[in-house]
């Protein structure tokens, strides 16, 4: 008797996207993961399979950001004595600022509901989705998660209650991400940050982020080049990712809209209004940064309005 | 010969709308300024007559808020060698925290311009009506000039260049203005807050402001109702307005979409999905601070979408 079995793959994801700290994410096309699922052979759900991450994921489903996303999901619906293999083929790097465990968790989740018949919207398996990336790095907060299960620009109003708007994404927009490989620890690009900051800086950020939201409503390229900008973070957190301002400079003489850090970094990117520009911002970074003898990959997309999808 | 001459008025406006401190602000149909402004008899602008002002504001020009902005203009365009006259009737009250001095700036610059047959965009206008702001509460910031001038629900990324845009107001929305009668001075008012936050406030509220923008060009009321919300500034200035939070239970109880303090206060405002809710919350504080002996005046408006204009 064949099994019966389905692939999914979930997409990387660029948090925080300069202007909005904790509340904005974007997806783009790749890397990401794919998840393999398929009737198992005893009660329950098992992962039988992990490629991609020299061992440093546990195979215990509790333990697993995928597997345990799923479960929640699968106890939710009343089917988790059901028996489900799970493979989990990591197709992104690890700790790069690029919403690794999240694009894991949102794999997850997705390829159960989908193998189960899809009982649930997409929309509503967000808080699986992030219960899972939770088992990861510690923190209940959908900034990867969110675009990278659903695509798109995400807002966040609120992380505790999951309360998300998607935003549109104007026609053209491409990113560049690049991702240098040194490393860079969450933990440590959290600890770094000031807790407190001037109401001033508080204003002009809410004022950037408020007009970043507009401009994407209104498809107006010239006012996202007016309004992507970091006064906050930014500049705490350059100096842990060598020749950032170099860089910047560098996609911004090539004509990109903006550059800041992709999440906790070290990875970077820059939105571009063409796939040109796009394309010209990673050549040119990625020749200076090995020229540095810094090795780095660079992923040029649109915005990934798809999300995680079956495969 | 009769002399030429128009008259204009500029509306009042709720500068900060809870969500956006120093970045939003709306307009309201009235109350608000009028100026009536005619050939002169003599070399240069003069201000003639000034009714509603108990005499507070100066008759002399260069120290007065709408001579000031008008000046500025017709300079601007060499023409401040022009006989010409203004009567300046001030039909809203001071320091009521409702842009007293912004609808005279606005007010000043507007009637020029009409008064010279439009050599300049309204739009073009606001740097001037910046600048005569600016005299009476030394101030360089557009909250409350850019919507008595330009009509809607303004928002301003940058004060200091002035990149502002309009955001579209949803059908129907309503606000509910009260004006208790007591004083505030804008000065104690701003002395009063702390010049530091929580990286964790701003978190929550530029979430709550983006939402908000991405709520209007949704048209979404429910989103509305979640984000508008001050957790930064409010808690700070409400004990300067007696009965404050009993106001803001009266209006939620009512069921305005939010309730928080106009500008700098003492006036407070609401905003309402209908004229009903709207007049209801009005009737009801009216009543609740008739009942303490504070005189109030209720104001109830759609959002003002016209901004100043020739009567």
């Amino acid at each position: 008797m064949s099994k019966f079995g389905l692939k999914v793959f979930a997409p990387a994801s660029v948090a925080n996207m300069a202007v909005g700290y904790d509340v904005l994410g974007f997806a783009i096309d790749g890397p990401g993961d794919e998840i393999l699922i398929r009737d198992g052979t005893k009660p329950g759900l098992r992962i039988t399979k992990i490629t991609g991450a020299k061992r440093k994921l546990p195979l215990e489903v509790e333990k697993n950001t995928a597997g345990f996303a799923a479960l929640q999901f699968l106890k939710h619906i009343g089917e988790d004595g059901r028996s489900i293999e799970m493979e989990i083929h990591k197709k992104m790097p690890f700790g790069s600022g690029l919403g690794s465990s999240a694009a894991s968790a949102a794999a997850g989740v997705f390829a159960a509901n989908e193998y189960m018949g899809c009982p649930m919207e997409t929309r509503d398996l967000l808080p699986f989705a992030v219960a899972g990336e939770q088992i990861a790095d510690g923190a209940w907060h959908a900034d990867n998660v969110a675009p990278s299960l659903l695509g798109g620009i995400i807002l966040i109003r609120d992380n505790t209650s999951l309360d998300i708007v998607r935003l549109p994404s104007p026609y053209g927009l491409y990113a560049t991400v690049i991702y240098p490989h040194i490393s860079i620890l969450t933990k440590e690009s959290r600890a770094i940050l000031s807790d407190t900051i001037k109401l001033d800086q508080h204003i002009k950020q809410s004022g950037n982020l408020a007009f970043f939201v507009a401009a994407l409503y209104k498809l107006d390229l010239e006012m996202i080049r007016r309004s992507l900008e970091d006064i906050i973070i930014e500049p705490q957190r350059a100096k842990l990712i060598p020749h950032f301002y170099e860089m910047k400079e560098i996609a911004l003489s090539e004509g990109a809209l903006g550059f800041s850090i992709s999440g906790a970094g070290p990875s970077v990117f820059s939105l571009c209004e063409n796939s040109l520009i796009a394309e010209n911002v990673g050549e040119k970074i990625n020749a200076f940064l090995s020229d540095k003898k810094i090795a780095n990959d660079v992923f040029v997309s649109k915005i990934n309005n798809k999300g995680t999808f079956k495969l």
